[in-house]
């Protein structure tokens, strides 16, 4: 059995930085706690919690130490509550949603109504948009919801930066429909699509596919549909634990990827236990 | 046979406008002449001829007198020398294509590069570019020719006020596909749109279409494209010496429609003969 791994698996740019920020902080600071899951990966959270940094929900039990603000981003407020108490703050922002975070802020700033292409119960979208005066900002799943939306003479756009291009296209479209002035920012990062378009090819050239990452992970999730629709003998595993020989009877060629939140470090067990299982065949 | 006339046949808001102002101005001012024709309506420019309003290609021979700019615009450079040579400007220009010049001029000095989406020969388009830097300025007549322009990182985009809104939609859809930033006026009007989809309906009703402009209007020509197709019994005529009653036999409808540089009294003309071919029928 030949097991393909895809080049673009695991952590994005954002999601490394972001771990690699919180295991220094890990090491250096006493009192060092993550608000939210630092990234949607539950073992990466736990090594953390076993280097003494654990999670808090929120600012209102927390008087001092060092706060590391998650990949996703975080409220406005909840930052604003940090540099209040004066905690020390490790900002951890994917330096991408920290621009969208920018953008509307601007755009709320200069007098536009922002619409945040995005999914409203996404953290990072909640960050995003709570960075804008709340009674001008809309989060769309895409351009049919813009036609709910009040007569507005200058829009602002954002997206979440996982968001489809396809999406962003709708939401535009259906803005630019309503004349006056539309803004854009395009603030899609291509980590997700490049990833995706290697997972189709993929699953079209093997017989089985194993996706890795988080089951709170919506990038992961996703990138488990798309591989299903194309080859139905897919499973997503959190870790190489969860592999089970009797999948791969009969298989000549595995393909393997992850989502944006998963470790090198589970990848590399899951490839090794596929080797494993190969050998024992 | 029955004559059925488009409700929005003829003059649009912005070339009623600047034919009022033209015939006022050729009552009140002495040496009086407008740059370029004050709209594609050869008809209108022969009343204003026959009141001593003149058209001129340049203002290179004009050293006094009273200039009027047609509804079209010009080019900054030539309204500037008319300033200079201190004429008397009466400005023509459609509101609307105003608008498109001064959000040109606007991105333009706000360091954006400019994308026009239009007709880089018509005399609109010709004028709203000539409000950017000519470095930073292209004319765009599809989404296709945005992939050739070079690498921009903040794109400002207006149109032709005339532009069907699915160029606009393909030219922001590529700007959208590169990244960055993309503002958009949407300077379309909707009064050729509203035409076009008249135009539309009353070719499906009727079993022979007139439709009245002048030759060398885009938007009367356009017209014509429109019910030619639905319609192969279409005419474009520019006045009602040129219906011939043979085109008439065996019509029982007939739909009536007209460019938005048409005159009220060509069209009445036009109805009026219908009538008399109507009748001897």
């Amino acid at each position: 059995m030949e097991v393909i791994l895809a080049k673009r698996a695991g952590f994005c740019f954002g999601v490394k930085r972001a771990t690699q920020m919180a295991f220094e902080a890990a090491g250096k600071h006493q009192k060092t706690f993550t608000l939210g899951p630092i990234i949607h990966s539950p073992q990466v959270v736990k090594k953390l919690e076993d280097m003494g940094v654990g999670v808090v929900k929120d600012l209102s039990g927390v008087q001092d130490g060092t706060v590391i603000i998650r990949s996703h981003g975080v409220m406005a407020s909840e930052l604003d509550e940090a540099h209040r108490k004066q905690l020390e703050v490790v900002d951890a922002t994917c330096p991408f949603v920290k621009k969208a975070q920018d953008h509307v802020k601007y755009l709320s700033d200069a007098g536009y109504e922002v619409l945040v292409v995005g999914d409203a119960d996404h953290p990072e979208v909640q960050g995003i948009v709570s960075y804008g005066d709340a009674s001008r900002v809309y989060v769309v799943a895409s351009g049919d919801e813009v036609r709910q939306l009040p007569k507005m003479a200058k829009m602002g756009v954002v997206a979440q930066t996982t968001q489809s291009f396809d999406n962003l296209k709708s939401v535009v479209t259906e803005c630019l429909r309503r004349g006056g002035e539309v803004r854009v920012f395009n603030t899609i990062c291509d980590a997700t699509a490049v990833r995706q378009q290697e997972a189709t090819e993929l699953a079209q050239q093997t017989d089985c596919m194993v996706v890795i990452g988080g089951f709170n992970s919506a990038n992961t999730r996703r990138l488990t549909e798309i591989c299903t629709e194309l080859q139905p003998k897919t499973y997503h595993i959190e870790t190489a634990a969860e592999l089970r020989p009797a999948w791969f009877v009969g298989v000549n060629k595995v393909g393997v990827t992850a989502g944006a939140s998963t470790p090198k470090w589970i990848i590399d067990d899951v490839l090794a236990r596929l080797e494993e299982i190969n050998n024992s065949h």
